[in-house]
């Protein structure tokens, strides 16, 4: 498959691609929706008469495709997704000349992406973060029962329960694994790939049973995470069955989850909640498909409503780069893969709405830290500083335990085809001193 | 003040009410802006010209009106919010003969509460509960660590980290309270009052050691909360001072947050998110502010950012009421007050932002299970019934630990002025059997 647009061999959007996004331009400011192709933006609002024509099932593409976010697309579901990437492919494609020698209509179809604003792809209604990666949950676990740790007692209890439900006899060293742990998370504060974060303020405990100090975090850092937008959901009290997951799930992004480790007493919640990083093209499952692999072997057996015999993790191999504020040059910090998760996106899916809870289209769950059984897979500067016990060297000297202001993260991934790459783009992320 | 719509005496809504709500008619059934008067439904569409008359900084009263959810009239701010409070008590007067003896504006602008369908007033971008009960918390704390307690030592471990950061020696029997703790929570399943629920199904763990099994939760709960919702918000990386909080606040509803206690390995991410119970009325703070008193000594005080030295507690009266399935009549379970609470509101939205988290219009902040400190106003089933030690009795010896198949709960609340009464009205629902 080729597209008449050029497409450089290492690009992480040729036609095989093509994910979604929501972009606007200096020329046309009102945010739309746009498919990524090579270097390219084809604006879906400059060919919606063509849509008309080849794919009269989607009705009303100009008001579809001419929202500030893709919640309206999702919501017509899969088979309507699957005919617009099948349309897509073909109008691209280098043997199609209705789009190809139309001078006049591909002058206002395409918009470079260099030239273009790109926007949160959905407005997300609920945002759920899990913790589907073992290894990054041992890590945590084994890390915070080290001889060595000089952190308060409060965490080790913390750890425990936040882990709970998977590592319900880790005082036994059995490491029982019976569901997808996750928790809600904050969608006011997820933005895009680009926007400063500014270092969050709270109390802390430096020392123990003093009272708490006010400032800002000293242990801020990333976390290495993908997550999935839902497209279509369930009525309240209904479920998702797991043979039918894959109809919901419209597609995948990268994603920071900003993490500040004071914890105890600053919380899950305040340390998580001042902001959260998605890349901005949504690639779609139907693309991921020929990158289907088998997980880990799931022991114990899930329960039924969890079980899946056909392979359901995604080779996608992922990468953590970053600048120090006083360099030049990002430093690879991580290589990492989605499919050393243990709990399929399927599973996760499946076992949010086990108990009714309702999915809306847009809504976004992350996969929790993504870290590999290698110390060069880690996910997270906690577990590769083992947290802060070594520094990372950059050049020049410069050392990091974790990130400081003016510090630049970015996050990449991609599929490895035959000739060809399933990119997510990247995810990136500065930040900023606190306020006062 | 006095208005020409009859109010018994012990009507939740008189002129010095006025709550806003969304609300729908068989004959108009676009969901809509009103406001409580007596048993009526002041329709505020249908009175918009009167508005753009009276309340000129008011721009397009019609469309504002005419939304379904108060997101834009929230975003409005304060002093419009109270502008428009302001004309509609005098519009309502008895003394102001405007709406009074126009008796066609009248026909067209009043709709009997009991015509009318309620809706969710607000699109819920965000929800977050709290834990501000002291009495809740140590009633649940000591009820895990009783003698007699069958459950799993994983509660322990749960609910210590559960109420971290208020409870960091509670081992060694004191109670440092050093922040209001909160968790996110769904806002996909925020329903309006009178909305079933259906019993949630999940793992639970009956015997120790052995495999999770699935099915229908067997301690289904309700708890007693109240919530307010954000009117306007902050922007991400800057935060609310104390002194502006109240700014920020809209009003308040009464909440029941349901509850399945197989939190492990249900987790409390699955207990709580299939569904959460609101009254459709938001009651404005400044119909509240008569009713402002000084909430419980805070000891040790808390830091600068938190400490308020004005009444910033409510005294707001609450009663939980069952009708068991089998039964015709509703019983009361407990008589509680949102005066108890240890933090304050306009502390848990400080407290929210401390670390720059952005909070809209329309976000909602539960504020965690009201208890007292005596048993008749314990706010769950599980701290009425320990547990389910103590059955609870209703006529013809129907009895109950938690809530059956059918069972119904409202929960009630008002704060007594002289010669009238502020209140929520009521929050109401009943749970369906579980899903086969």
């Amino acid at each position: 498959m080729k597209s008449f647009i050029q497409i450089p061999f290492d690009s992480h959007f040729p036609i095989q691609n093509l994910p979604f996004g929501i972009f606007s331009t200096q020329q046309n400011p009102t945010p739309r929706v746009g498919v990524a192709i090579g270097d390219q933006i084809l604006d879906l609002t400059a060919i919606t008469t063509l849509f008309e024509e080849h794919v009269p099932e989607l009705k009303d593409p100009s008001n579809v495709f001419s929202q500030s976010s893709l919640n309206s697309f999702m919501s017509l579901g899969k088979p309507l997704w699957q005919a617009t990437r099948r349309f897509l492919q073909n109008i691209l494609s280098n043997g199609n000349p209705e789009l190809r020698d139309n001078d006049q209509l591909r002058q206002k179809s395409f918009v470079a992406q260099q030239a273009a604003k790109m926007h949160l792809p959905a407005q997300i209604g609920d945002y759920t973060d899990f913790y589907a990666s073992k290894e990054h949950a041992t890590n945590v676990g084994v890390m915070f029962r080290g001889k060595d740790n000089a952190l308060m007692p409060n965490w080790l209890v913390f750890i425990d329960s936040f882990y709970i439900g998977r590592y319900i006899n880790l005082k036994k060293k059995r490491s029982r694994v019976h569901l997808p742990v996750g928790y809600h998370g904050r969608s006011s504060s997820i933005v895009v790939s680009g926007t400063d974060i500014v270092r969050p303020c709270g109390q802390r405990l430096p020392v123990k049973d003093q009272p708490p100090i006010f400032g800002p975090s000293v242990k801020l850092d990333f976390e290495l995470e993908m997550a999935f937008f839902v497209g279509s959901g369930n009525k309240p009290g209904e479920r998702i069955p797991i043979d039918q997951a894959s109809q919901h799930i419209f597609g995948l992004v990268l994603m920071n989850d900003w993490s500040a480790w004071e914890y105890v007493p600053l919380g899950p919640f305040l340390g998580k909640n001042f902001g959260t990083t998605i890349s901005p093209w949504v690639v779609m499952l139907d693309a991921l498909e020929p990158f289907l692999t088998n997980g880990p072997t799931q022991d114990p057996t899930p329960l039924s409503y969890l079980e899946h015999n056909v392979p359901s993790a995604y080779d996608i191999q992922l990468e953590v780069k970053m600048k120090p504020n006083e360099s030049d040059s990002f430093k690879t910090l991580t290589r990492s893969n989605l499919k050393y998760m243990y709990w399929s996106l399927k599973q996760q899916l499946v076992h949010h709405t086990v108990n009714g809870c309702n999915m809306r289209p847009g809504d976004l769950c992350g996969t929790g830290t993504i870290s590999g059984r290698t110390e060069d897979s880690r996910g997270s500067l906690l577990e590769i500083t083992w947290n802060g016990q070594n520094e990372i060297e950059f050049e020049n000297g410069i050392k990091r335990k974790f990130i400081e202001d003016g510090d630049e993260i970015i996050l990449t991934g991609y599929c490895k085809g035959e000739g060809y790459l399933i990119g997510f783009g990247e995810c990136t992320g500065k930040i900023l001193p606190a306020l006062q």
